[in-house]
């Protein structure tokens, strides 16, 4: 029975303390009825392959459209229910079977309910006592990942990203070359230095800069044709960094570049590791996917060899962004003893249970998103073979794209792929007679002064000139503009390396058919006719 | 009109690439059930006072209880939904009214549609071309935050989790000290050397082991008793580091500890850095919300005056995990210039739109979330009002809660505190008559060996032997067993700076009330009843 007194109401600080404040009930139906919205707009009517990819505004437009503004009252939920529906709208569709822009795209049933359930849940992944189905799930995914990278046995983390998973190999790297710099840092050290291909990704620079090693201290060796490191070439500087003073401790090989799709040679190149005393870590965020297939895990040839892997499902595997895992081959408790810090508050050794499942201490985070589990979802539903079969329906789908490239007028590989990266350009008619020479490569590439030596002021007019007459223009980023304004399609365009500005088509998701890579070059073709 | 030939099955390495692969209905279907399943056993099972806050199984258990292995073959959708109804139970329901073991609690159902509809559109948020909305969005929460910390500009990013906030600022007080380290590392120069309270978060330390400046280069200045930094411990601290040769560059405040919740003079410490030339940086991950209220905001006077801000709105705001900005004071496009690679895949200069949105580049990541979104739905339904009202009621109930364990017996209170962080001891029955000296607290805080010095092989019978004769152990972790046993509430204990194991309650969420606070002492007087 309550104390009357329990019933009388507690004020502090003007404050009603008894019951809760919150409106449950209308809470829930707000849930229940945006849920429904999402259902509807996104999960129905985004993956539609009739409907546009992306709404384009300019971001003037768009703020204007949107209303941003965060005020001193709340809105109803009929007014953010409308607010949902201009977000979902403006959205870029990255579901839709002709999103081919980024290496990640499609939706994957089984992981989006993994995340909405732990949206709804709110863990944090750092004691089994807070998370403990969540840390048991990341125990068992990150163990069948080991053993498709050919361990015998070994240790990882999810992270929120690719970069960041390289960045802490590379410190595992240096921890293990002299542990002493986790207590001294660098300063009055000789010059550390690593080494990785041309083609990396970016974030082995900037992983250099933020752990404090200069970017300077980055040797990029080169690549042949194929945009792969030549083993050769790198144990040449490994050799010669010595003879400066420098200090080698890491090579970072990349299975699967982020442009090209290139695999290093892996074997080769742990040759060179061993036989220098260097750690060799495998940026494979990209291409570890391919693990998955007994076809085509031949790319990474050697991966067993390496001290750390760095594979992000959330990629090929479709897991949602972000999950994104670093495995080491130690097992010595590298990982821990690089990492803890030894919080009192969190990881306390009194506690009742086996505390070795307090994992937090492994990581740069604190708090840190249940990302294993996801991945576990689709893993769950599609089993090793539902996910080799995406893996293999993906390369095959890229054959195709690669042959009818071939055959097109107008289409001109930049390369045989080795992956779902198909790279090419689009010859528009007016250059289809030009022979293949400079005034040729100088049209489909028109220069113009580099935005990023001028005086930022004049950035906007130069920008407006460029287009005002479109046909000044180079191509790609001109097709580009005008695939994104039509809403057709999204894939992505860059300069490579001294190669002008050509498309980088990516083949992902089970909702994508051969109908779409014919759509694509038709399309392409429509776009860039008058030019 | 469809060609005929595209009518005829296309085969490529034997994978027929008509069509989707996706059976759409049943993907749908599933997560339309799933979906149920979420609304039902978490939004309004598992935010049920009556229900358990946990079902506590060892790991050993769990492990016996889930499936978690992952086949060949994947399985079916009722299995599945099983496996969800599974995962969820033996979760904890971090979103119970009783669940007060971190610095995150309850359920926000406007932040939760936000989470749910980034879920399902799977945005990364670098380039505007394929995240409009949630970089438009960012940029809006940023500036809005911005103001609330008193800046008449800045620059901002979202970052998941505030250790890697504290590391970003530390990396740029670096870079404004000197920008060459981007390039050349710190091999070869002077000892860098940061100043932090002996209070601060343990991220400070893992950030300078990360950042190659090593955590002997991290000062701690000495706390007053309230667990705040002293100002002219602070300035004799840097007087003496130059006087030994090395360099300071940073001195990071803590605005809301993570144990006693206390909270840095900032006022009197930015006068130190003003006149030793240090950039200051405040982690007010966890303190930063008590910006929102006019009452409270006095905690964090002199915050303007930082260089930089670590801020959560995950935390007291509810924005779900993780909601993190860093907050730079300065406007220079310093964040651009010390973050940025210029990776020409994904920030082409030849874009048709404003390239100053795309602000990927600023990160050290290359995929990131969306994170500013959720916390920007519960600002726009609740108003800045409404966000105030939750930050006053949270204070008024720790205040409550002080104010309870003050009157009762058997509850010692570690000190009056500042903010939501309400530390305590239980002194059980046995020892209420024992007075405060060395045996006293001896008999609070059993000593027993430290399992971290010991043989890992016997680290199992060692805490069998303690926890066979269960009144040999400390009373805080043995209270904590017995409730996490019953699943009644869920909160934290710590040894700390020489204090034996105390509770430290947080109160965020407003579906608590002050019944839970009466419970919550209750309960544990209950459990610790007769030791």
């Amino acid at each position: 029975m309550a104390l009357p007194s329990k019933k009388s109401a507690i004020l502090v600080d003007g404050v009603v303390l008894n019951g809760p404040t919150t409106d449950r009930r209308a809470g829930e139906k707000f849930v229940e009825e945006a849920s429904r919205l999402i259902m509807e707009e996104v999960i129905l009517k985004a993956t539609d392959v009739n409907e546009k990819v992306c709404e384009w505004q300019s971001p003037e437009q768009l703020k204007q459209l949107l209303d941003l503004e965060m005020r001193d009252t709340g809105e109803s939920h009929d007014r953010l229910l409308q607010l949902c529906r201009d977000v979902i709208r403006f959205s870029v569709k990255t579901n839709h079977p002709r999103f081919f822009n980024q290496l990640y795209a499609g939706l994957d049933y089984y992981s989006l309910v993994g995340r909405f359930m732990t949206e709804a849940l709110n863990p944090s992944v750092y004691t089994y006592e807070v998370s403990p189905v969540f840390l048991l799930v990341e125990e068992a995914v990150l163990k069948k990942m080991i053993e498709f990278i050919g361990w015998q046995e070994g240790d990882g983390i999810f992270n929120p990203g690719g970069s960041l998973s390289n960045m802490y190999a590379m410190n595992l790297a240096r921890y293990k070359y002299c542990p002493d710099i986790k207590e001294k840092g660098l300063s009055g050290l000789p010059r550390l230095i690593l080494f990785t291909s041309a083609e990396c990704h970016y974030s082995v620079k900037k992983s250099a800069s933020f752990l404090g090693i200069g970017t300077e201290n980055v040797c990029f060796v080169e690549t042949d044709g194929r945009g792969k490191m030549i083993p050769e070439e790198l144990e040449k500087q490994v050799l010669q960094a010595r003879k400066e003073g420098s200090t080698p401790f890491l090579v970072c090989a990349t299975s699967g570049t982020t442009v090209l799709g290139s695999f290093d040679p892996l074997e080769e190149i742990a040759d060179v590791c061993e036989r220098q005393g260097l750690w060799l870590h495998v940026d494979a965020s990209w291409g570890g996917s391919a693990l998955m297939s007994r076809k085509h895990r031949k790319l990474l040839h050697g991966i067993h060899r390496a001290d750390s892997v760095a594979w992000n499902p959330h990629k090929m595997l479709m897991a949602g962004i972000q999950c994104c895992a670093l495995l080491v081959k130690d097992k010595s408790d590298l990982l821990k003893k690089c990492y803890s810090a030894e919080a009192s508050y969190l990881f306390q050794q009194d506690k009742f249970y086996d505390v070795s499942y307090d994992t937090g201490d492994k990581s740069i985070q604190c708090s840190r998103r249940p990302d294993a589990f996801k991945f576990w979802m689709t893993w769950k539903a599609l089993g090793t073979l539902g996910l080799e079969e995406r893996v293999n329906r993906a390369l095959a789908l890229s054959r195709y794209l690669v042959d009818e490239i071939k055959k097109r007028e107008g289409f001109k590989l930049l390369m045989e792929p080795e992956y779902a990266n198909i790279c090419f350009w689009y010859i528009p008619p007016s250059l289809r007679e030009t022979e293949e020479g400079p005034e040729f490569w100088e049209k489909l590439n028109l220069t113009f002064p580099d935005p990023h030596k001028m005086d930022p002021t004049y950035k906007g007019s130069v920008l407006k000139l460029r287009f005002g007459t479109e046909r000044e223009a180079e191509v790609a980023p001109a097709i580009k503009e005008r695939m994104m304004k039509k809403g057709s399609l999204m894939l992505g365009y860059q300069q490579h390396r001294g190669k002008v500005n050509f498309f980088r088509q990516v083949v992902i998701s089970p909702q994508v058919s051969r109908e779409d890579m014919d759509f694509l070059l038709d399309e392409i073709d429509l776009l860039g006719r008058d030019m």
